[in-house]
């Protein structure tokens, strides 16, 4: 079988619909993950050339053993590390970067404005009927360093200045000419930090690459955000920082993940987390099917697919 | 006695250290409000020209009667409806015009973002121990109503614009070059609209502007935002809205205010409660000190004082 004669299998419906016809003699199939024996038959798996993985559903990876013609996987997640090894070789990848730019970002950003607004003990007092305001920190005029400087960290940067926060980006390399930092700048950089913000995948580069070291470096009172992998951020070198109420943190990707109940961050002082909710917006969908759709195409057409990530 | 020989009362002692020094023989005497017994002598107050009026302190205002050659009262507050009435006729009114748009936008765009991701809901999970995600509405694509379009909607809307939403701005009269509606076109406007932001002071225009009609005329599951006055938005129309889960809100001032305990705004299914906090960040201080400085410069050389409001 050639790539030109093989199938698509996409996770929604209706993107068709919605953005005009599928290309002329394509097989377009459906698989949610979600809906029970909904799988489709392994006639129709047979023919599967190109993938696109349902996102947020854990054990979808389970239909990689079923899929025999299979040419390329489209995931939708922007950090597609833990997904790579599971892919047979020859097996091309994509990733679903600039999908959740806009939706990340801006949890990043209310995560932020919670923690230096008290949103979190604003929602105590209401739940207990009371009505006693008092000054809180700002964002305007905060200084942020933006550690892991891609297509979200670049949104989350557009979205803090226009709050009036002074950023500071800090990437793997130093971009002088757009004043990026490089990480190894990063323990220098941080005593004049008030809010640090991890935007950073996973690899070997990025595990702990914030540990006590790099806490330690941060002034009283800073705050400490991930929205990127719980992994590249140390959780018990952050506990020891909030623990004393020297430090804050607001987290959006924890490790582990998820968090069990009963793990100290749920009740650490001068913390917020949420559960993985950055790219998990309404934000996502439309992105999402432009690009599923122009892959769909570009797939049809023989032609390069968009986003593709290296495999070793 | 003339106005080049009378005194300045300031709310904050350290404002000189911080801004260069005082004019040359201008006396400058501190009162802040709060400290028992911290009352100027009646023959300091004798000689105050110039009053800067403690900001968010009820009961300031006792001060007006001690103050018998008072010739110009400096506001720290936007709003200075309800105190204009207090001041004797001849005394110069000036506002806080400026000082609050940082703090009072990023304030709103919080709550925004609360209310679209859903963080007063993860704060509650995180204080039960669960982690249990699911998807959220999102800012980015949203329509977002500005309704009272001064210099902190002005400031609101650059925020909404950097997140990817679309502004709707709306104000007393059009002005169409710059995409400025009326206030008259609302109910036209409302039933595309995703989030209505009210940002409006308090007067006879604007009082109930934001009523039952206004609010039947949002779509479903539209968001409501006050960061202006409370009784600029009928409470008891809101509350019927929320009440069936038609409506949802978020609310910084509130109608009564503050609210009582008992209330049931308090308790209302899909609305965030924040106590009147949109001004009191850190973002005010350096902002206010700026004008406070201006302001005495001004005062001692006899210049026109800086954000002027009308007297009756």
């Amino acid at each position: 079988m050639t790539r030109a004669n093989l199938d698509v299998l996409i996770p929604w419906p209706d993107l068709a619909v919605r953005h005009g016809s599928w290309p002329d003699g394509l097989g377009v199939h459906v698989w949610d993950a979600v809906t029970p024996d909904s799988e489709p038959d392994q006639e129709v798996l047979d023919r599967i050339g190109l993938w696109v993985m349902p996102y947020g559903v854990g054990g979808a990876e389970r239909l990689l053993e079923r899929l025999p013609a299979l040419r390329a996987v489209q995931s939708l997640s922007a950090g597609v590390e833990s997904l790579e090894p599971l892919l047979p070789a020859g097996v091309r990848l994509c990733n679903g970067r600039g999908l959740h730019d806009a939706s990340t970002a801006e949890l990043a950003l209310g995560l932020i404005l919670a923690a230096q607004r008290e949103l979190p003990h604003w929602a105590a007092e209401q739940a207990a009927g009371r009505w006693a305001p008092h000054r809180t920190r700002s964002l305007a005029d905060s200084r942020v360093a933006v550690i892991g400087y891609g297509s979200i960290g670049s949104a989350l940067a557009t979205r803090l200045r226009a709050c009036e926060a002074e950023v500071v980006p800090v990437a793997s390399r130093a971009r002088p000419d757009e004043g990026v930092y490089a990480v190894s700048d990063l323990t220098a950089l941080l005593p004049d930090i008030d809010v640090a913000v991890l935007v950073l995948p996973e690899n070997a580069a990025t595990v702990g690459l914030f540990g006590a070291k790099q806490l330690a470096a941060l002034p009283d009172d800073a705050l400490v955000v991930n929205v990127g992998r719980g992994r590249t951020l140390d959780t018990d070198a952050l506990l020891a920082e909030v623990a004393t109420g020297r430090l804050r943190a607001a987290l959006d990707v924890t490790d582990p993940e998820p968090l069990p109940a009963g793990h100290p961050l749920y009740t650490a002082p001068g913390v917020f987390i949420t559960p993985h909710v950055g790219g998990g917006s309404a934000a996502f969908r439309p992105r999402a099917e432009r690009l599923i759709v122009a892959q769909v195409r570009r797939w049809a057409a023989g032609e390069e697919l968009l986003n593709p990530f290296p495999r070793g």
